[in-house]
């Protein structure tokens, strides 16, 4: 499905950070300003598209009410399939010793799917694996976020995240679920080699289904009073915990 | 300085989350409706005063413009003297052989201070020590971003923040400045005890006056093509390092 980013300032922020955009849509009786402006000039750079249309479209396809004359669609994200995630992990084996796939267990806000992809770029995972069904997937928010990182990493959206991790497992990869009902100090297991890591949900973790695929669980300690960290910011101390192991 | 939040929506957030709210300011003439109703019904609960106020009123405190009638004035922070900070990093020395200050060297986003102070209290920091200039200060962000970590945590505003770290080193600390000029890799630095962990403004890294007053540099190594991490995730993974390194 199509995305839009709307409104004059979200798509000169767009164009800056270079979200890939198909095609701008302005109201043919938009008068100009200097956000108009900047919006034909980076569009002429880039050589993308700008299609006059009547306002009365915009409102249309419109879903916050606040496109002000200017819409950009976003180019669909080159999700890849699983195989792909799987003939990468094998190449980044050979070469490192070392693959990181993350699975997100229907993450539903894309700004934490973008979060967790700048760190799995930065830490150099394989790749991401998401359902295609009841999560977050790839947006424009997902691209601002990850700060560029995600048109960097390869992202596998899957109908059956159970099958996927039998098949994973398969390839000689270990599965570690991310959990606070672990029963060791996550320096104390073992995360040398191929690893999956999977990260619950915001609100509810893993679920169950998922979490019985899991060879281990893994936890961050955590010694305050506050009940846990965002799932953003545990999947990067767990990723680096997952690099600390396989240095070299 | 009063800071206020604006709005019918973000004051109901701000009370449900429990931000401290000194006193609601609604307009004499505001039309009642269900977030007019859920601000009264939760300003009773928790005993914080309502007042009338004339429109105008309203419209010369607000910032924003958005608010709608409705405007929430927070409590002032209540910061801490470096002195309560050093107090309680003996007291957690002595109980567990570990404390951990962090210096923000003048992080201008006021969300960013809130995730860093999410994931300080988890782990069971001492308190953060902020620059009372040029810096993110202690707002209603920083309560939302932290997820009420904050009310938990010692924070203290200070005039010169290389003083404040020469106190520190007179009282054992070891500091350690974030940076990507850091010549080992982070696993290899010994952080045991008393550590302070100095991280840099978004935008520049640690000023080199900072740094000048640093032990020594720590690095989380980056394997991927894309520059560099958000401060508060890096934040995150070296704290954890701090903790894995003084665990028992």
């Amino acid at each position: 499905m199509a995305e839009y980013i709307e409104g004059k300032r979200p798509v000169v922020e767009a164009l800056t950070r270079k979200t890939p955009i198909e095609i701008v849509l302005m109201a043919d009786n938009l008068k100009s300003d200097s956000l108009v402006e900047t919006v034909l000039r980076k569009c002429r750079q880039a050589g993308i598209p700008v299609k006059k249309v009547p306002h009365k479209e915009l409102d249309e396809k419109s879903e916050r009410g606040s496109h002000q004359g200017v819409m950009a669609r976003t180019k669909p994200y080159p999700y890849v399939g699983i195989g792909d995630i799987v003939a990468r992990g094998q190449k980044d084996f050979e070469e490192t010793g070392r693959s990181l796939v993350v699975v997100l267990d229907h993450i539903t806000d894309a700004g934490n799917l973008g979060a967790i992809a700048r760190s799995a770029e930065i830490v150099g995972a394989t790749g991401i694996v998401i359902p295609n069904k009841r999560s977050a997937h790839v947006t424009a928010a997902t691209y601002k976020s990850s700060a560029g990182a995600i048109s960097n990493l390869k992202i596998a959206q899957v109908a059956n995240l159970g099958s996927t991790i039998d098949r994973l497992k398969d390839e000689g990869y270990w599965v570690a679920g991310a959990s606070e009902h672990a029963s060791e100090a996550l320096w104390n297991t073992n995360l040398k080699g191929k690893i999956v890591l999977v990260m619950g949900n915001e609100a509810e973790g893993l679920a169950d289904r998922t979490q019985k695929k899991c060879d281990f669980l893994v936890a961050l300690p955590q010694v305050g009073e506050i009940a846990s960290l965002n799932v953003a910011q545990a999947s990067t101390a767990l990723m680096y915990e997952w690099l600390r192991q396989n240095w070299k």
